[in-house]
């Protein structure tokens, strides 16, 4: 049961946006850009960042809606995102994308815990410095948000089927057309 | 010196809004409605949850920041400040400012970590759930805004002169116009 009395019964995050649209419109601006704006990282790759980032949160809401956002749109799917989850470093991505995922899990530690050993290793691997800029805050944002979520004991359904139908809108319609309808 | 190669020589953060603006205008949104916005926390509570929560990840350039902010408009000014960041329990802040200042400090170590008996103390100590929210969805903020700071390696300058003529105009303007001004 959420910490305090919502609005809604809608689950995880989108309760908090209902609750409270004044602080939902910039979060939701910000993730759109950062996870779908343009970008030389595929929408799939920076939704794979943000799950990993959740994942190693231990927050069970973004981390079942961000693994199943990534699985919608990479050629892998959920088993891939799963091997990222288990052990990017054995996982069957490109160097660049280990790089940035060990950058990302770094950066959940903690900011000082990057290294310039962490970003010379993404730009030997072909990373621009927008890509490692982008992967810093969207692992930076990912630890906000797993906070916000669990730091107000919001509710994560169990049914993977909730996630994988949000991930089909997200992709068609983008994180700020469905705050907008929740509004 | 930063990890990328940025478009400019401003310190900390200010280096990022200018190197990403499109990221930087969600952030500064945020941080607008969440420290300046209207409620019922003063701006000077709200900038000392903040600061508390940079000091805390060892953010050097964020904890200097909202400090200076935070002691610019609260009447014990920068003493206050530092025995908050000292130790809140004994510094002379109301019990609700105690309450929330300990559920910060839960959301810093996780969202996982804010208990209900974190929750009813602060609405023990008169907290509304608005204002629960706030604080926990503050302190997450900074932990974003922390490792994104850090997590590139920006500069944050050592004269404390510099972040108290900021604080100056971040109470006079708000965090938006300064935005602009810097684009």
């Amino acid at each position: 049961m959420p910490h305090i009395a919502l609005n809604s019964d809608e689950p995880g995050i989108r309760g908090l946006f209902r609750f409270r649209p004044e602080t939902a419109r910039p979060l939701n601006e910000l993730v759109e850009v950062l996870l779908r704006g343009p970008g030389t990282l595929t929408p799939g790759e920076r939704e794979l960042i943000a799950a990993q980032v959740s994942s190693l949160n231990d927050c069970r809401y973004c981390c079942s809606s961000h693994s199943a956002y990534a699985a919608a749109q990479l050629p892998g799917g959920m088993a891939l995102v799963e091997q990222v989850r288990a052990d990017a470093g054995s996982a069957p991505v490109s160097a660049k994308m280990k790089a940035l995922l060990e950058i990302a899990a770094a950066v959940q530690q903690g900011g000082l815990t990057v290294t310039e050993r962490h970003v010379a290793a993404a730009r030997a691997a072909g990373a621009t410095d927008l890509e490692i800029h982008d992967c810093v805050l969207i692992a930076a944002a990912f630890c906000m948000f797993n906070r916000y979520v669990d730091g107000l004991a919001t509710v994560a359904p169990d049914d993977p089927g909730l996630y994988a139908a949000r991930a089909r809108r997200i992709v068609a319609d983008g994180y700020l057309a469905l705050l907008s309808e929740s509004g």
